[in-house]
């Protein structure tokens, strides 16, 4: 079994310089020991207590307690193991499907027989709510703990509450009674580092103390997070997004949603966040929410016993995750249907939607922020937008299709030099390293220091009266005396200009790190990241504008809607739009997108200028690549992906993808009723093929079905044991009759059973925009082709890909899996 | 030509009792000329003008200039109207695809060629975007004018504005000077008929006066809108939903979204709605703005050409015709999604999102109401909701499901009297009695008098402090307090006790008159009605609580959420709740109507009720019986419709559903190399079929290819014409190389240009879940049925919708088109 980009820990280069040896002691004396105790625990604590005790009460089916895909012994039941699939494998949608239906008619015509038997049929017919109720609850409760953690551990960075030390520096101060309105955020219980340790506040020798905790307290999140990632879950890494897409569009990568990943992911991405890392939280959380979807399906033998029925409960789960990263429902139903999903029929859509609803009521109600909200950065604006500002949000969205464009060309040619160097063999060294850089520059500057969601709350928001941020500093007109939400536009004071050299600062930064931290091996969001450096273009665009406002109230284009005294220009919905068009650029979403944003406003009002900004974006970012960071990411790593978004228009057709081709040696077939039990298992041992089809003769060559490789070894190998007379003479047959056969010849094998007698097939003419367009929608994993009856040839969904890589010329072997 | 539910005029039975005969002389006398001005209007003026004006500038494709489908003379191009179909049947999805693919390649590889190419080919690109804005811009110009018409007619019927008659009530009292707060309706500029008259404005014979009038504008109106709906446009009758269900499904039905049909559903709209009948503009307002879309489509020969990218617009004018009925964009999409459409790329997506966004905009600069909302019934509730009131709200959720049942049963039980019987004959006067039975029934009540949407506007609405309304006539505490916005719950005083009666009345009257109104030949939406049926029951069950709760503060349920004093119970949130539950019994919606209502109410607060009643209604109404109300016309009318939430769970076979049956003719079949011209002739004028397998030769009968009929009849035709040599001895052959003919023989004629060679074909053993499945997700028109090579049959989309009716024990001959 091979896992993707494992790398081999013991093979380091004797001649490495020195402050690689410090990796070396990390990779290979501290995490064996780790490793070693995981997998006690694993297989001796989990695999025995729990996952035998679910396998007692027959919760967990057969297959899953082989761990790492193990062939079972045979003994029990005839054909156990037949319909599921090998790891890296894709899975065949329309066998899925029709096994499904053939479940379903089962249970039906049972349900008539007896009361128990319709009770059982109800609960069956439920079970789909049941799943959905459950996930949205645990979303939502993980995501409302990770909220908490992140805050807390955030903080415990600078220092500690001394009254309970596991609130966070808001939490301290709220229930402190020595609080005042003026200075909310300063109470005796909350200390700094420097206080605590060195009884100094202020000073440089406080700061320079502070400073170095800071740094010391990243490191060690850090080194955990990467730790645990290496040792329990190597599939805790990254966003997760590109793989639960291919997952989704019908791949198998076991134990990429599982318990283990499940744990270490939540427990990691809380780190990683605190760390102040320039990553989010939000990818991750779609992860996390799938696992808890893949955990509850494989509680109901519906969901866990098919592939197909099991995506449609992921699809739903990756809707709740993104409602409860973005507190938005129908962005996440949405986000669902327009990025990550393959195959969402309408019940898929029903049932998203109300996951989604339950995972926000559920984060609502551990309401983590204190505020009611699902997220830190809900804004309500109160001025309206003007026709002129369109320019200003167009070009944010030119900015943030570029910057779209900037990040995935560097961000994946560091990961294809991550992949293909030394690099890639220290990916602690790796993480440690760019936290180290990270926290020594973020700390001196204020917009870097905070967590990136403060941040984006802070560029988001209006300024109100009694803002005390320094981005709020303009100079008060003393005569003021209107209401203090209807502030008129004011000359910017020495803090605003402060604030846009650090936030110029702190862009640049984050577009820097940002290249060079997702991808690492720590669970890693996208999200956050992009709106932060769209929020702070946008911020310093918005207040360019009010500025430029301010002081021209008579050029022309002011002139109509800018009144000296009226409030005209909010600098934080310019920070919005930014952070939506730099999320678009990145991402390529765009419905998803706006809704999401408009559920952040609540507001129908901001939908044109998000649109604009939006759909500018994608444009631009298209022009440039019209892959977006997800796709790019699937694309690198090999899996097979075939993108619903992508247009084939080449005109080529069925004939020139198939396999052999010309010079090829033939295809190997199976005949229906001529070749011995030896002859198929040397056809087997020969070939790597995952099927074969069976036609009636050699010579006739005209096709009757398909057989599975996976199936065929399992079935011959079962015949063997258990059936007499069947030797490596037997003539193999797959007629409904026996052939006739000469007298004294051994007894005869049927496979009929295993035969797929309705397989897929297009005639060679047949344009390959129709072939790729039924693999899309049917989700097929081959197609036979055939001209006039007589099988040509197969095409598998491999070919169909490296044949797409090829026309837009692309390396074909990058596709890796089948 | 047939055009379906058209009734011929002049067969009434001379045994016609009285009543009837005033039925005839309209029918035969007035109708028959307007129709003539009509012919004369359409033929010379508008045919003549307008449209040789657009063929001059290449605009509109030849094709539709023909009107009624005759067939062109074929003597300037080879093979006009080649890819064309034929009125009343199935369009081959697959085909437009790659038709459209074709066409892409074509002005790709052109743009290289010179910068003009260039920029015609970027035009092209974003020709889909420019339709999307015209859609929005006309569909929400069209919702505006409608609104403001049907405000002014509706209040004609009662009064009129003698400052200037085109003010509707409200407009003529804020331009008023001498109106009061208190009495905001009163002002001398408006006067009653009466006050006009008879200078009275109380009394009896004032009454009398207001009532008779009052009916006979509702009388005028309708006759007038029935009167141009049976001359000019009998498509522009119903909501059109059904038929835009079916036609975006992939069927052809010439003229329903025309230009004829757009003006005079727009006009009518307005007059039916004024008329007072219990209707609604929302479903029609769909019609229309799909109407726009074609308009805008056939603009452009990308979409005028290709009727599988033409639905791709009509998908998403659908989506921004619900856009300006609910001023709910994301609403509207999912609308499109969920409801109307089969065919929904995710570019569709955000095009659909595009042109609702544009269309709400353009309404809300409109502004009709006057209060910068798009509907008349956006409300904002203040207080929350309590986890008890979940009872009463699944409750209405019930009694939704069981309106929707008996909705649908009864209309469609009426709807099929009305085709089969003589009732239908007569449909001018069927609504001029229906519009006399509702004008005199509701006029006594004022919660039938005034429009629906006003009446839900005051049922949604939460009793303010100021509120002058009889449904908020509570007995006020004296002492009370408290700010205006908050206030508790208080005991209701006389009014809404009288309230509750006329409330009740109104009820039954509107669930009885909307079950005969659905149907008529005018254009009548159901949204309305069925969210009037709930907001009513809703509200009534609110005040119910209400009072319940004030009452008996000390109950169990009570005493945790309603202390005195406080208001815990909103009865308008209840009356919302109704209607989105009456609502989704008829129409079996979801996600969107939830969606709908969150974008009128503007919190995600009230989803959780909404989202109960909205599931609890689907539930209850499933269980009576699986199909919406417009499926269930779509089943009436026989149109060949593959519903994607049906389920086919049957273990039948492709053999058991193919054509020929056993003991049937053998297939009818064409020859590669073999028959003569009038062979094909012959079989083309003995059989009725939309197409004829191709296959080697009769005995092996292994298939190559697959000919259109309409495509051999126009090919041979022009042969005839233009070839020399082809008479009706040559030999017609399909291969690449003519067939080795005797000497003498004529000369062949090839036609392998019109041959599909890459049929879709099934094997003889696929389940017909899987042919079903595929026919659904590849939108094809038949689909061939082979056994190892050999060709069996074949099955229509026809076959496979009879077979799936006689599986659900329904009348298989009830599917009519093909």
């Amino acid at each position: 079994m091979h896992r993707f980009q494992k790398v081999p820990t013991s093979t380091a280069d004797p001649r490495s310089v020195n402050f690689v040896v410090c990796g070396r002691i990390l990779e290979n004396l501290i995490l064996p020991c780790l490793a070693k105790l995981h997998k006690f625990l694993n297989q001796r604590f989990i695999e025995i207590l729990l996952f035998r005790l679910l396998a007692d009460t027959n919760m967990v089916n057969a297959g899953e307690m082989n761990g790492s895909g193990n062939l079972m012994d045979f003994l029990d039941e005839p054909f156990p193991d037949v319909g599921t699939y090998e790891d890296f494998h894709t899975i065949d949608w329309l066998r899925e499907k029709s096994r499904d239906t053939d479940r379903h008619r089962k249970i039906t015509s049972k349900s008539k027989e007896s009361i128990w038997e319709f009770i059982k049929s109800l609960l069956d017919a439920w079970s789909g709510w049941v799943v959905m109720l459950l996930i949205g609850l645990l979303a939502g409760t993980l995501a409302g703990v990770i909220d908490l953690a992140v805050d807390w551990m955030t903080d415990l960075k600078e220092g500690v509450c001394l009254s309970a030390f596991w609130y966070s520096h808001e939490q301290c101060c709220w229930t402190s009674n020595e609080t005042t309105f003026d200075d909310r955020d300063k109470c005796p219980q909350w200390q700094k580092w420097s206080e605590l340790l060195v009884n100094q506040s202020e000073g440089a020798s406080a700061y320079i103390l502070n400073y170095f905790l800071y740094i010391m307290w990243a490191l060690c999140f850090a080194f955990l997070a990467v730790s645990l990632v290496r040792v329990f879950a190597p599939y805790a890494c990254g966003s997760g997004i590109p793989e639960i897409k291919t997952i989704l569009s019908g791949f198998i990568i076991r134990g990429y949603l599982g318990k283990w990943t499940l744990l270490i992911k939540t427990v990691t991405l809380v780190l990683v966040v605190s760390s102040g890392l320039s990553l989010g939280k939000e990818g991750p959380l779609v992860h996390v929410a799938c696992c808890c979807g893949n955990f509850f399906s494989s509680l109901f033998s519906k969901y866990s016993k098919n592939e197909g029925k099991r995506r449609e409960v992921l699809s739903a789960a990756a809707a709740a995750g993104v409602s409860v990263a973005f507190g938005a429902p129908i962005g996440g139903v949405l986000f669902s249907l327009e990025e990550v999903s393959y195959y969402f029929p309408l019940k898929t859509l029903w049932r998203s939607f109300f996951a989604a609803l339950v995972a926000a009521f559920t984060l609502r109600s551990i309401n983590p922020f204190g505020n009611s909200r699902l997220v830190l950065f809900y804004v309500e604006y109160h001025t309206p937008w003007y026709m002129a500002e369109l320019f200003p949000f167009i070009l944010l969205g030119v900015f943030g299709g570029l910057w779209g464009t900037l990040f995935i060309r560097c961000n994946i040619a560091w990961c294809r030099r991550r992949k293909t160097t030394r690099l890639g063999k220290y990916p602690v060294l790796e993480v440690i390293a760019i936290t180290a850089i990270t926290a020594i520059i973020a700390y001196p500057n204020p917009y870097t220091r905070r967590s990136t969601s403060e941040l984006i709350s802070e560029l988001f928001n209006d300024c109100g009266a009694l803002e005390s941020s320094q981005l709020c500093d303009y100079i008060n007109d003393p005569n003021m005396t209107r209401p203090v939400d209807d502030i008129p536009d004011r000359p910017a004071g020495p803090g605003v200009y402060t604030a846009m050299w650090q936030l110029a600062l702190a862009l640049v930064f984050k577009i820097v790190i940002t290249i060079f931290t997702f991808g690492m091996k720590i669970p890693s969001g996208l999200f956050i990241p992009s709106m932060a450096v769209g929020a702070m273009a946008g911020r310093m665009v918005g207040i360019g504008v009010e500025q430029l406002a301010y002081h021209h109230h008579d050029w022309i284009i002011f002139r109509n809607w800018c009144r000296p005294g009226a409030d005209c220009v909010t600098p934080g919905l310019y920070a919005m739009v930014g952070a939506a068009a730099c999320l678009g650029g990145v991402t390529r979403m765009t419905v998803s997108l706006v809704v999401i944003m408009f559920e952040l406003t609540g507001g129908l009002e901001y939908i044109v200028p998000l649109m604009a900004a939006a759909v500018t974006s994608k444009w631009v970012a298209d022009a440039f690549g019209k892959e977006g960071i997800y796709e790019a990411h699937i694309h690198l790593n090999g899996y097979p992906f075939l993108d619903v978004k992508d247009e084939f228009t080449h005109r080529t057709l069925a004939t020139d993808v198939m396999r052999p081709r010309r010079g090829e040696a033939p295809l190997s077939v199976l005949t229906q009723d001529s070749m011995t039990v030896e002859d198929v298992e040397t056809l087997i041992k020969e070939t790597d093929y995952n099927g074969f089809p069976v036609v009636v003769s050699k010579d006739s060559e005209r096709l009757i079905g398909f057989a599975q490789r996976r199936e065929l070894i399992l079935a011959i190998k079962n015949a063997r044991q258990r059936q007499d007379g069947v030797v490596s003479n037997s003539i193999v047959y797959f007629t409904e009759d026996p052939p006739e056969l000469p007298p004294n010849s051994p007894h005869p094998l049927k496979l009929r059973r295993i035969l797929n007698l309705s397989p897929f097939t297009v005639t060679d003419h047949t344009p390959m925009e129709t072939v790729v367009d039924i693999f899309r929608k049917l989700g097929l994993r081959q197609c036979l082709v055939t001209r006039s009856g007589r099988l040509l040839g197969i095409i598998t969904k491999k070919d169909v890909l490296r044949h797409m890589a090829q026309m837009a010329n692309q390396d074909p072997e990058s596709i890796m899996f089948n």
